[in-house]
């Protein structure tokens, strides 16, 4: 088994780290993704869509998406259980995942890929000639913001966003916050139990041995002016 | 129990087709999205981002996202089972669901929602200050034909996207489909496999009883001329 991956990049983050938590190690091949390894030649074969993760089993099957890969591992090694036990906490887990997806890591996405140079002409992940369209930094951010809110809402209620205890609904929103403020969109100082359960789950072993890109190489600022 | 919907909105039309194939009722309370009742007072209280459609529970708890409720549904009622059967199958069929989602069904809105006029704020589902971007009609529409020649790609594979018979991941790319085709995004007749494909699932009793945008009201160019 093979996990195609980028180190720092936000999806693969919340593979490694749900892998982690799971204690499974999968050994992993490293692609290129600022130089385009992952949208050109064999990786296609992998994923057509060009987008990392990518896992291929021994039989030579492949499966992409993060969630369709932790669904995988979560059958093969259903301890502990990171997406719910009940029918309910099921459903919650998944119903969060996406919000993190559509609100969260497509609105860092945007506001990230619109305006950082080395992405041109791939305003989309996976791709090659789709221009950036620079009045989505603004729409991501706000979305972003949004999805800040919800968060914050819900972890007044529950300390983890389902059920009492870690689930890869968690997993998912760190790794998307992360991105996001690598991409400078900050929580907003207001969002008391946003942050402190944030700082929770990038102290977790999990996390640390994991680092997402605000780890790595600090900002969009930094890389740039660096 | 009660199901917030509108009858022909395709992440609606989702969940009912779901129902139909499970054999499951469950009661429709209808939420009118031209007017705005989704994104105003108390639909807010069931899905925080106004999106539809949610669920309630009988004890009050909600819950949104269309691949979310379907997961409670088929925890509550596993036969026949949607969301595959083996491992490799409930991992693949999230994975179609995710393309559906972010290469088919997110295509179509961006083509959509930035220059159908009654959408003129809210370029975002669920929101009401989020300005048309002309630009992502024309991204909308590429992304949806990539997912038509990956669909047809697959198709030319195996009968149904994952397995040998129906799952959740066929009825998400039908409703893409049908939205798909009411904003003009025609099937390019190369496509063979996935035309026939596509005319069996909307033959199905489950899809003729719940019919979607395209079935109910033409195309975007009828309802804005007739």
């Amino acid at each position: 088994m093979k996990l195609y991956e980028n180190a720092i990049a936000p999806n693969c983050r919340r593979v490694r780290v749900f892998l982690a938590e799971k204690g499974i190690d999968v050994p992993g091949v490293e692609i290129d993704i600022i130089g385009g390894q992952n949208i050109s030649g064999d990786y296609l074969e992998v994923n057509p869509n060009g987008q990392l993760p990518g896992l291929e089993l021994d039989d030579g099957r492949h499966l992409s998406e993060s969630a369709a890969i932790c669904r995988y591992f979560e059958e093969l090694h259903p301890q502990p259980p990171l997406l719910g036990t009940t029918p309910f906490e099921k459903a919650a887990v998944q119903m969060w995942e996406r919000r993190a997806d559509f609100e969260g890591m497509l609105g860092v996405a945007d506001n990230f890929r619109n305006r950082f140079p080395p992405f041109e002409n791939r305003g989309i992940a996976g791709t090659s000639n789709v221009p950036q369209i620079p009045e989505l930094v603004e729409r991501g951010r706000q979305s972003v913001q949004r999805f800040y809110g919800h968060l914050d809402k819900r972890l007044g209620e529950s300390p983890y966003l389902v059920g009492d205890s870690l689930t890869l609904a968690d997993i998912d929103a760190m790794c998307v916050i992360d991105f996001a403020l690598f991409s400078e969109l900050e929580i907003p100082q207001s969002h008391s139990k946003l942050r402190a359960w944030y700082d929770g789950m990038e102290s977790r072993e999990s996390a640390r041995s994991n680092p997402g890109l605000t780890a790595a190489l600090g900002s969009i600022s930094k890389v740039l002016g660096g």
